[in-house]
Formats: structure tokens, C-alpha cells, sequence
């Protein structure tokens, strides 16, 4: 039995107006037996690095042919380019602003257009919501067996926006950010094993991480194990480093959000 | 093949209870076959007209034979009737409260019903839950090939509100008022091109909007041509006038909300 | 036709997060055919009780063998232990914890499991969101056929939290609680007519309810029966008293929050 087709939305619209609503109707209307997972809708408003990580995050956990359509828009009805890329396990489609940056980073073989087929755009285009006009048709008629090389040719000047990534300031030491605070108040830094494989060994030595004046000195493997209040380190689900409390909010404990520095110093 | 029964949702039931879900298994156990898509749950509680709005928004952009299911319903468990509307392309279920105003307006050869056939509701019937008890079920068994005549009667004296609509005070004169805030905080008022035409000329003639003592002097084809926080006007995706801000909220800025008033002057 | 396979999800994992949509990839990685209803996203974090309320007010309406999962999981990376539950018309899949305890209560015949088969997960596990790595995969094996006996072994000595239950205090007087506020404020109770009889004959004899020393003397059978600004009782679509205000939200005029006691008075 064929895979019905698959499309997943990452996207600061919310969650208080039509607009994925009317997103869907578009791409069902193009496409009506097409299935849709939301993955976000509340990337926070114009935040470029929140919405590639929410994608890179999750794409992979989904079947193979799965279209991903991701949407932080800030230049809609500028001259940015809308984009389809693909690689052999998935495609996307996003406005060409450096959203799918981490995508580029982590996906092998990916081809990436420039879409200027407007005869696949809703018409007529509307300069302030390409999301219904020109993302959803082009998500559609991927969806229905569209070749790629019907919506547009293959560039190599698309935006990367440089992800920030945790620099060795000196020997032991590491500078890092957060780059997301999740619905727990867990911080989750750019931090991974590879940045400071001496944090994560089975006996890791002692350690310092510092943010907002606090200094976390333990690392555990599960939220369970930190005391009341207690603030604390772990290897987060999603491979970074996350600065946690067990039962709260570690964001709030620290007064701590995206953006906010952390050092390490190990030994 | 036969195009999957899909009922779009529009509601004020929120996200924070299980009213939505619970809805859905309604229509599920009728017509297991059945798809939905959110449009939105977040109507301002109570509010008819935000909610006539957002499906009059969206509505258009799904496939023929959709089913939209609107529910914002402060008369529950009143003698308001519950109807069912059908056009050529579309079938509405809703309270009979105005909730449907715009469709009306703008659907032709609507006929409207008043579904009094309690064989299809969900007994016992709750007071306070009609969502779940006769909205959910007339959706669900529209959508399993029940027939209009089945339900109840046509009814010709349904409810309509009188949406805002802009006036002319004086030459070159327009008031308006503000319909919704989207989810960036742009203000979209209820004045059309039909409203203004000359305001939306190639070259506009000089013009003032006003808003909460601010005056707006330029309209923009795009968000992205406002400089850092210069408000402007826009005509929006909705074929509204919007008062906005790029890359910032203009209903911050403003303090305006629905239901405040814009004056436009032109000339 | 076959039912197509559907999972229901309740969890306390927000909506600002791409924990939902990865969990989602998970299932149709397994069964690319299935179907999700989202029940709730937006449980209070880390509570069981709501959780355990959740599901108990929304799984009787979806069809027979709907898989409903259930994730509000404190104790996750901890011995807490993944089971799976299943009566004859319903399965569970959640942690065991007592947020499935008036599943217990209600569901006749129900055998619940401990899913040791760790082939049935999702490698490597991590400790910290299970959700995508223990409980997706149950449930997206059980939706695609996997025999129950197949995960782990009946157990009896799963974990059964004490729902709060109303006292009766004395003659006439009895003391609940208030169990959840709903989107419009409304203040539900545990009270349900088998507690207080009396107060849901035809013609109720006097009463008081106290919440906050606030008083509520009359229960109406619908919102819409409330004057301006009064605070009245009502039986809810939930099966239990409700303590409202018509077009206004109880909860802001008596500062009043689950774990709120109330107070009943009869005669």
C-alpha cells in the first residue's frame, strides 16, 4: 500500500488566528488526501535560529518522503526566494532566510531550488501571506508527485544563518548560550558531547556551570535524581547539554532565557 | 476516488481542556473515515463576531464539500436553535446566534436549516455541552452521506449581526474600526478597496489614518518596506486594511484593540 | 473497511515545543495509516490528577479500539515503569504513575501490562523524554497489530492515586473540592449527584454552596439562565457540579483554583 502523503508545519503563526488553518484547506484543496503533523506553531515571532531548531529537532523521527514546510517569514513579500530542497529521506520547503540552516548542517545530498514556477502559486499572491499563497501550493503539489525540476532550478547561494556555537575560551573552559527554553523551563544550550566530551564520561571530573551567577556542580542522568530545588546538569533528549530542575522551572530559578551566556569549566 | 469527509473547527473552547478531542470522537465514532483540520480554537470566548471573522477568513480555501463546524455558543442550553447551512460548495454547522453573518453575506444560495431531528444528536443531551451533544454529531453525520432534509426544516429567519461596517463621515472622510489583532500584532480594521479606492490607487493621493491619536501616512505593498518601528498601513491577506509594524506589534505600539476606531482622511 | 487506526494524546508537554510532532513522527514511522486526536496538550505540568481527569472526561467518545495515550510523567528516566493497558474496548499506554487511576475506576476488565520488550522502543532511549522514545513506539506497535503479550506481562500492583472524593461532613453538609477550571472559568467540582442527592431532585430544597466565603444559592440548568455577574452551580457536560457565572469566568470573581475547597449545605 502506497505512504499517504505526509506534510509536516513548523511556524510562528500561533495558534490564535485561521492562518495553518487556512494553510491546510490550500494544500488539501491541491491535495485531498494529504495527512499533516503540526510540529510548532508558536516559534517565537520572526526568530529565525528558533525555528531551524525546532526543525532540525524533530524531521528525522519522520517516515521517509515526508514534506516538511517551515515558515518564519520576517522578508514575506520582499525578494526573498521561496525554497524546496530535498535529499533522498525528505523534502522542504521554506522561505529562503536561513531557516532550514541546521538542515543544511545535518542533511547529506541535499538539493536546493529556487521555486519561481508561479503556475504552482495560489493566485492571486498576496504580498503578506505566502504561507497560504506560494508555501502551501508548493507543499501540495510535492505532495501529489510534482518533480522538483517542475517548481524551479537548483541554486547554491542559499542563506546560512551561522548557528552559534560553544567556543573553548581557554583550557577546561567553554562559553556557550541557550538557544531554547522548553514548556518545563528547562534550558537547553548548544552545548553537546562533542564540544566537552570530558562532562560526559562516566567519571566526570569536577566541573563548574556557571549562568546568571549561579554555578551548577553535578550532572545526573535523569531529572528524577536532583533534590528539591536543586539546580542541576543533564544530556538532554535532543543531544545538548540542558541546565534543569527536577518538578520546576530552571528558567525562572535562573532568570535565565534564549540568548543567555553559560560557561563551563571543567577540572 | 472519493474525496475523504473533512470537517474544519472553528471554536472558542480553547486548548486547556479536552472539549476539541472529546468533539472529535464524537464525529469519529459516526465516521471513522473523518479528517479535521483546526482552524482555530481561540475565539475570544463569547465573541460571535470574532468568530464569524475567522471562518469567513479561511473558509474559501477548502476543498469543495467540506463541512465547517463553528461553535462559539453563549446561549447554550437556551432556546437558541442549532442550524445547518448548505451551499453548493460548502455545509456550516453552528448555533443560530450570528456566528455564521459573514457566510451569509458572502455564500450564495445558502439554505439554512434548523436541525430539530434529536435522533442525531448525542443522548442525554447535556445543558451546557452542545458541542459535544449536537454540534459534533450533525458534522459527523452530515459528513457519513445524511441527508439535509433529514435534520429539520428550512428556516429563513436566522440570525444576523450587523458586522461593522466603515462610514463615509464626510468627503474624503472614512471611520473604521478594528476587527482583530493577528497573532504579530498587526490591526486589521473592516475597511475594504470598495470602502476607499482612492487610497488604493497606484499613486495614492496625500492621506491620514488615525489610530488612538497616531497618524499613519504611508500604505506599503510589503511588512518588510516599514523601517525599524515606523507604522503603516497595508492592504492585508484578507483583503482588510491593516495598520502594522515591521517585525513589531502595532497593537502594542498603539494600545489599540478590537473595537477601536481608525478614521481615514484622504485629500 | 477497516477502522482505521487512531491514537488519542494527552500529555502535559505545551504546544511551544516540537515534543507533540516528534512523538507523532515516531507512530507513523511504525503505521504510516494511523490517525491522531490531540485530547490535550496543556496539562498543568507534572499533574497527575489532571491528567488522570483529562482522559477520564474525553475517552468513552472516541470509537472501539482507539489507542489513548496518556504522558504527564514526573518520574520519566526514573524505575517508574511503562505499562500498557487494555479492556475490551479501549487501550492505555502511559507511565505508571496513577495518571490512568479513574481509568482504573471505570473500565471494566481491565489488564494492565508492563511493556519490557525493549525491541519495541525507540534506540537509544533516552532518560529524559520517553514520550518519543518508550510511549510513542508502544503505541504506534499496538496500533499497527502488536499482541498485547508481545510488550511484558500482566501486573496487579500498578499504581492507583486516591482521586480526591467529597466527605460528607455531617447531616447535610459536605466538603469537595474543585477539580479543574475550564476555558470560561468555570469551577469544577468532585461533587457529583450520587454525593449530594438532594440537590439535583426536581425541586431542590434550600442550599448553600461556599467557595472562598462566597456563596452560591441557586443551581440553574444552563449557563445561559445566569444573571449579570451571578455566580450559580450547575451539573456539568462532565458528570459533576460546577460552580459559574454566565459570559464570565467564576474563577476570577472568587480567586478560585483547583485544589479550592468547597463547601455543600443542604436543608
Amino acid at each position: 500500500m502506497a505512504r499517504p502523503a505526509l506534510v509536516t508545519l513548523t511556524t510562528d503563526f500561533g495558534l490564535d488566528d485561521h492562518f495553518v488553518g487556512t494553510m491546510k484547506g490550500v494544500m488539501l484543496n491541491i491535495n485531498p488526501s494529504l495527512s499533516f503533523v503540526d510540529i510548532c506553531h508558536r516559534i517565537q515571532s520572526y526568530d529565525l535560529l528558533d525555528g531551524a531548531l525546532s526543525i532540525a529537532l524533530s524531521y528525522t523521527y519522520f517516515p521517509p518522503e515526508t514534506i516538511h514546510l517551515v515558515i518564519v517569514d520576517p522578508g514575506v513579500g520582499s525578494a526573498r526566494r521561496p525554497i524546496v530542497a530535498a535529499s533522498p529521506r525528505y523534502k522542504f520547503v521554506a522561505p529562503d532566510n536561513g531557516v532550514l540552516s541546521l538542515i543544511y548542517e545535518r542533511e547529506a545530498n541535499l538539493e536546493v531550488r529556487h521555486a519561481t514556477s508561479e503556475r504552482y502559486f495560489l493566485h492571486p499572491v498576496s504580498n503578506t501571506f505566502h504561507g497560504r499563497d506560494i508555501f502551501a501550493p508548493l507543499a501540495g503539489w510535492l505532495s501529489a508527485g510534482t518533480e522538483l525540476d517542475q517548481l524551479g532550478g537548483v541554486i547554491t547561494d542559499y542563506i546560512k544563518l551561522s548557528v552559534p556555537k560553544p567556543e573553548r575560551a581557554s583550557e577546561g573552559q567553554v562559553r556557550g548560550v541557550i538557544l531554547k527554553v522548553d514548556k518545563f523551563g528547562n534550558l537547553i544550550t548548544n552545548v553537546t558531547p562533542e564540544d566537552v566530551p570530558e562532562l560526559f564520561t562516566g567519571s566526570s571530573p569536577p566541573f563548574r556551570i556557571t549562568v546568571q551567577e549561579y554555578t551548577v556542580t553535578r550532572i545526573y542522568s535523569s531529572y528524577s535524581m536532583g533534590k528539591a530545588s536543586e539546580l542541576f546538569a543533564i544530556l538532554g533528549s535532543s543531544g545538548y547539554l540542558e541546565v534543569c530542575r527536577n518538578l520546576g522551572s530552571a528558567a525562572d530559578a535562573l532568570q535565565a532565557t534564549r540568548g543567555t551566556e553559560i560557561k563551563i569549566k571543567v577540572g
